[in-house]
């Protein structure tokens, strides 16, 4: 039996997160009850270092997260360099390698190196997703604020200006809901790169390579492509039917609605509940609700045509446009957010390590013999 | 029931290599038959293409990959920019990811675009790994030659010579025997990447960054160290006792010996007999048999002890070294080979694709209430 993109099967255990079909809960704390109660740095520290912070822990970890906002200077440079129509995914995955030639414990895979290589990679993604945005949206270069929380940092940076409270807070709140999901596809890349023992600058930037694909990280970009392409409310039946239609005459080439379905939750996704609220809320503020109500009212149709549900990329997609993040930044904020997870996971694989090594099924060509040159 | 490390799962088909106890082929193709009667080009051909070229084609082939051979101003640019104590695996995995800023077809996954890509890589990668050389041990700059294999002209291209006949003939050898096995951790971790719609770029960065660690590729680096360590042929059982007494005093921090056993082969690896007596005719040149024969000794201890087999690592390490190949150029080497079996398994991944995602056994904190930071 050939079990194709592994689905159903364990790939073994983890204390980092926790999945089932009604609720997603790190380390035993739902996400509605973090959501609501914590900040993304508590959730950072949480995931990396296994508790909720007290204030002393929490001053101390965001001390140590800010001060590595600060990217070493060939890695700007080497930023600088690249070529202005890169995808912002692209550029993140060759700067978390590139991290690991600058970081002084990138070869050692020792516990406590990890934890402070853990803390650098969250404050060096988040700088270098800024700096790439002042490279090329030209938006000025500011530096973090010691007092606003670090998605609030991650906002002005993105933008250029400090958001509204409300904004600071919602992105804030969408970094918690990104931070984890257990053995997702990009995690359980950065588990599989992590368990030949290879080190944590490696397996992230593998996770970043695998998280930039429109099946996982990149639907939030292409669900927004989506609205814009819809435009208006009154045209989502329109424009549904006329995929519908496409895909009928091209079974073999389906246009794929984006911002739908998950392997895991079949009756909905918790997290994309949470989100459409704060992009309702934020929609008061920037008086752009016609893209809740494109989303809402495809999301009717899919349901009832389709039996579907929206993930998390759905609302993410119009609440980040509400900010005035350019789409390209949005796989590259959800980037910001995933590497606790990651680094989370890549300790674990480390501490109790097995090589992630499956087998296939061989459906080649039958044994034949090498025929030589001249007779091909 | 956990399935630690996929350990005997299936998890999907592939017409690229099959492997099994006691063979190992490529598109059907025996590697003893590859090893004896084709070159590497030939094989890489095979893996990329489905089918071992004719004159016509290979030469059509050997022509785009040695115009690849040019890598981009910027990416060399980048690599003398990196510092010079950068281990030539993290070199690669940058490299790889920055080759696709500048490849005109990174964003691309169709079939005819990865095969141009698959191709250009095969080149870039061996083109990186010579240019290493020439940064770090000041080999003089070659330009490959036409007229020689791909694995004679990477040979010279490390050493800064062109080696002799027989050197560059098994060195092409060990690409052939390297370049493809399945679902080893640093193939799946590229097809998980793939599987998200990631490009190809992405997935051989992550694959580079899995082969690097010494439970994979890395262990080839591991061997050689491990038989300089010995020094001598009549040191070996002093040597082995003194690991096994420091293990059996240590069971949680035992000391593996390097370059045996293998998740699949358990009564030997058919590539590794191959490789060493490819090493045992180089050493007639060289006269460097100690290694081997501290090798045999090695081996001969494991097997009646252990009851364990070497793998291909553990020759190729012999051989390596008798060429004049710096210890830390070793895996790079497999990296110029493997990219072969990487490419084929992602575009083998986009064609049939679903997303790689198992899922995991919980087994941390039960359910909890976040406690406010004031309390904690």
């Amino acid at each position: 039996m050939s079990t194709k993109g592994l689905a159903g099967i364990v790939a073994g255990k983890t204390a980092v997160g926790e999945v089932t079909q009604t609720s997603l809960r790190y380390r035993g704390y739902s996400i509605g009850d973090l959501a609501e109660n914590t900040t993304f740095d508590e959730v950072a520290h949480l995931l990396i270092h296994g508790e909720l912070p007290n204030r002393g822990q929490l001053a101390e970890f965001r001390r140590r997260v800010l001060a590595a906002m600060n990217l070493p200077d060939p890695v700007r440079q080497a930023m600088a360099a690249m070529p202005k129509q890169t995808p912002p995914m692209d550029v993140l995955r060759s700067v978390a390698s590139l991290l690991g030639h600058y970081d002084p414990e990138a070869q050692d895979n020792g516990r406590d190196a990890n934890l402070r290589k853990s803390e650098r990679l969250i404050g060096q993604m988040a700088a270098a997703t800024g700096y790439w945005a002042h490279l090329i949206h030209d938006v000025p270069l500011r530096k973090p604020n010691p007092e606003a929380t670090h998605g609030a940092n991650l906002l002005a940076l993105i933008v250029g200006e400090p958001g509204s409270e409300a904004a600071g807070r919602f992105m804030d709140g969408t970094l918690i809901l990104y931070a984890e999901h257990e053995f997702n596809a990009s995690t359980f890349a950065a588990r599989t790169i992590a368990s030949t023992f290879a080190d944590m600058h490696g397996a992230v930037a593998g996770a970043i390579a695998a998280l930039k694909g429109p099946l996982h990280g990149g639907a939030n970009e292409a669900a927004m492509r989506q609205f814009l392409d819809i435009g208006k409310p009154e045209n989502v039946e329109k424009w549904f039917d006329e995929i519908d239609a496409h895909n009928k005459a091209n079974p073999d080439h389906k246009k794929l609605i984006m911002g739908f379905g998950h392997r895991v939750y079949k009756h909905g996704d918790h997290r994309a509940g949470i989100m459409r609220e704060w992009s309702l809320q934020l929609a008061k503020e920037t008086g752009q609700g016609h893209w809740i109500d494109i989303a809402d009212r495809l999301q009717k149709l899919m349901l009832e045509r389709k039996n579907i549900h929206p993930n998390t990329d759905y609302p993410a997609a119009h609440l980040y446009y509400q900010m005035g993040i350019p789409i390209p930044m949005y796989t590259p904020i959800f980037v910001c957010s995933r590497v606790t997870g990651w680094c989370a996971h890549i300790m674990e694989q480390h501490e109790d390590n097995k090589i992630i090594r499956p087998t296939s099924e061989y459906a080649g060509p039958a044994e034949r013999k090498v025929v030589p040159i001249e007779e091909r």
